[in-house]
């Protein structure tokens, strides 16, 4: 099966106690591919300035995300430019949209074929037009972030109430319902429309909720985490991949994803940018997978 | 097999936004040993006032709890009055030691015999006063906090050097070593002689960690916290108990004691004071862990 990623395509400039990058590959739809690639193919959907790197494209063809919809402007990629001091929050120092503003997802007649389709946090309306321009899927999913929740929210409800899984940050989840208890507001939000919401807590993991299940997926025990730059991207991108790979949304699947989701976001952190997720094997993740296994089995 | 529970015993007046308390039954070892009833029998090691209420023996002798050691002198009992605004981090309004201040642990030669020992969150100097006073014991294990740790810190160490396990926050586990990643910093700790650190992080829940294996218990999905007070140490309690009632120190008894801690834990915040631990029964219990079990099983 074939995941569909759309999202932001971003040239970051991140410092960590760990070091700089200046210009380097970032943005939820990068983060969110590269993470599924061992588990299934998927196409990106997003827009890049002229400046954009030659090899960064090589790099997506190498690892056979398609880029029919990766549509290229005159002007520059988004950039952003963030500072972590104490690895758990980052601070924005610069924000430039770029040809980003002008982000308009037009869908290609086999991107539109798409089985999985993953909706990174942008503009709510872009994330509606999309799902919109499907012909058929099997299973969508959404983030987004408290600038929507605030700003859009009769348009993020539409969303919400159209995909089949949200995946949200805990204190946007509370933000998003009104409700401090995490238990009562991950019901809540499931009343808003999707089958399943994945509640992601940073270093503390995340968890899911259905109407039949909830189940706790811890992180993988990184000693030095890097950046945590695109963390829930690539945990979202493991997740939806592994989903993808499989073509069923039983509980078994779902709980496989959320450790998949967890370990693929694991390498993440291990690097700046998508270093160490351009390098990782399925044998890696397996790997890393077998261990988380062992800390919740008993 | 018989647990031995040293700690403070205190009225304690507590405000959270679903009510208030006042001098209602409370200290660490009121709650680790109310939370280890329904597994084994527990002797409690303290010391209170004159005007402690008749009612509260009475409660501890129905419970099974041997109060041998339990000190009656004249005076105040030790009262903490707090407040929580968000449930999650507790304002102390008042701290009275009371005849607290005079603790200086005892123990009768019953107790002596205790083969499992856990110290809840006192002074090192007589934390390790009981420690020496014990003939044998088969687990040991004590817990502390930041003002041990920045205060008494020689003693600590020598307390935690000989205790098997050390139950310790998430931020007092990086203060105590120094070290930010919790991963790195439980390995630290492991090595200042503990065979296993258990590290609670409040509602994301806990983790065990040993040389062989780390464990990740979540907590019980509660959706009504009413007094988060006592948690760590109904936690213990249900820990310690469980471990105690079946006598080895396997990996899957340290499991199943964690989610049994868990278990108890989710009971205590669900009332002000011991008012739920009390009424709960191994039924209750098991019911609750089975739940807890699907929420990691996969």
């Amino acid at each position: 099966m074939s995941l569909l990623v759309v999202g932001s395509i971003a040239l970051d400039n991140v410092e960590t106690p760990f070091g700089k990058v200046i210009y380097s590959l970032g943005g939820s739809a990068i983060f969110t591919s590269m993470a599924s690639k061992n588990f299934c193919k998927s196409s990106v959907v997003g827009i890049v300035g002229d400046d954009f790197p030659k090899e960064h494209f090589e790099l997506l063809a190498e690892n056979k995300i398609n880029t029919q919809d990766l549509m290229v402007i005159p002007g520059k990629t988004f950039h952003w430019s963030g500072k972590y001091n104490d690895l758990n929050k980052a601070e924005t120092l610069d924000t430039q949209l770029n040809v980003f503003a002008n982000f308009n997802p037009q869908l290609c007649e086999d991107n539109k074929n798409c089985d999985y389709v993953f909706l990174g946090n942008i503009d709510p309306v872009l994330q509606m037009r999309v799902l919109k321009q499907m012909n058929t899927t099997k299973i969508t999913a959404c983030d987004t972030m408290n600038f929507w929740i605030s700003g859009s929210r009769p348009k993020l409800l539409e969303v919400i109430n159209n995909v089949d899984i949200l995946f949200i940050n805990e204190d946007e989840l509370r933000m998003l319902v009104g409700i401090q208890n995490i238990f009562e507001a991950v019901q809540k939000a499931k009343e808003m429309g999707p089958k399943l919401i994945v509640v992601k807590r940073g270093e503390y993991g995340s968890f899911a909720y259905s109407d039949d299940f909830i189940f706790f997926a811890p992180v993988y025990p990184v000693r030095k985490v890097v950046d945590p730059t695109g963390a829930g991207d690539s945990f979202a991108g493991g997740f939806m991949g592994y989903l993808a790979s499989v073509g069923n949304f039983e509980e078994t699947t779902i709980k496989n994803a959320m450790i998949f989701g967890s370990v693929t976001a694991s390498f993440n952190v291990e690097s700046f940018s998508i270093d160490k997720l351009k390098k990782i094997s399925m044998n890696d993740i397996l790997a890393r997978k077998e261990i988380m296994e062992k800390s919740i089995r008993f």
